[in-house]
């Protein structure tokens, strides 16, 4: 028997609805699936309430998946898969498996031959990244950066003599409540000939991306809000 | 005055139509432009041809921007903006700005303060570390590797140890005539316990991602199309 294909499902990361973010060809094959494995089942059914699902809601199964799930756990997830049957994985906000456990399903799914469909959404990274200016030919997302000052600190001139060594341009953060810390040591660290870009929010309605050298940066007397935000350094 | 805001617009990488690959709020803005900066006006007219635009197509000005555009012909392009009118940035296939000459038009719009918005569109990048499995909390996108072989092998050998060393997928990629090549070569350098996934067409409707061991992908006898193709190297 044909196994089923699990469908990458990626979720608003601002008040929008799931409809408005995704593509329509990619809603029709949401509105089928009567199998989700999702973070917390109350937010999966409130963001597949604005489609039309095909299944009643209540027939609509919906397992969960977090990063206490064990790895017999995610076997039993794939279960529905080996049945034949398509399977939606969606995690509370943002694209399920980058930076989140939905990783652990998808190379579970991988190792079992099943095929995986990721489907397009939103993402801060690619929209910061475009919107910065600087290179987009090469790049790395680092995550989150360590919580310690030296740490940090440190951590901030590896990124820019990664950026001056082999022209990529570095992207990091940390949560939004740190923005307004994470910006005073960027700048204090770096180059007044390296630029920084600030993707405040990005993919949201109020988002916003601007590129300056840390010289310019300097000038300023900034205050960044408690919001989603990346840092992205290189030369130009 | 107020200046205009630069919009950077994704166009289809495959044979699908510019209306089916963007969200619906942003073709919304799209339909009212009459400025577009764009890489070639013709496949920059059959784009949005597509969609149901306000101004009759031979009254959008189309501004060319390419590799050859020099610095005095970026500040040209901008012209439209000071003038408090939006702009369309499109280049033939892609992300405007992501490996692309779009880069320019964005950095100098940054310099002159202009409020720059990405929509979002299918990143190939972003879809093949969702479907891979690998870990998407640190990645690096490293772009075209080099044609000569030794330096192509010290390259795949220096990814795999980044990899190693910071748990970092490492992401590359060839023309795709040079695809087998470069699968060969990656499969042959790579530690039998390192996983590499082959990610072929992304975002396209015959897309197909695959991630297993090197030690497994050497039992297979693969022969990968001349189809744009990602490989995404990290251990599991």
């Amino acid at each position: 028997m044909k196994t089923g294909t699990l469908y990458l499902i990626p979720t608003p990361i601002d008040n929008r609805e799931l409809k408005d973010i995704l593509l329509k060809e990619d809603i029709e094959k949401i509105v089928k699936l009567k199998n989700f494995v999702v973070e917390t089942p109350k937010n999966a059914r409130r963001n597949l309430g604005t489609l039309e699902m095909e299944t009643p809601m209540r027939e609509i199964a919906m397992m969960e998946l977090s990063e206490h799930t064990r790895d017999n756990g995610l076997r039993e997830l794939l279960k529905p898969l080996y049945a034949g049957e398509d399977v939606g994985l969606m995690s509370d906000a943002g694209s399920p498996s980058i930076a989140d456990p939905g990783f652990r399903l998808v190379i579970e799914a991988q190792n079992a031959d099943i095929l995986v469909v990721p489907f397009v959404g939103p993402s801060s990274i690619i929209l910061a990244l475009m919107g910065s200016g600087l290179n987009g030919q090469s790049f790395a997302f680092n995550g989150y950066i360590p919580k310690d000052v030296e740490e940090l600190r440190k951590r901030i001139r590896l990124f820019e003599s990664l950026a001056l060594k082999l022209g990529q341009t570095q992207i990091y953060m940390d949560t939004p409540y740190r923005n307004q810390k994470l910006y005073e040591h960027t700048v204090s660290v770096c180059d007044p000939n390296t630029y920084l870009c600030i993707a405040l929010n990005v993919g949201g309605e109020d988002g916003y991306i601007k590129t300056m050298s840390i010289a310019d940066w300097r000038k300023n007397d900034i205050q960044l809000p408690k919001q989603p935000c990346l840092f992205l350094i290189n030369r130009i």
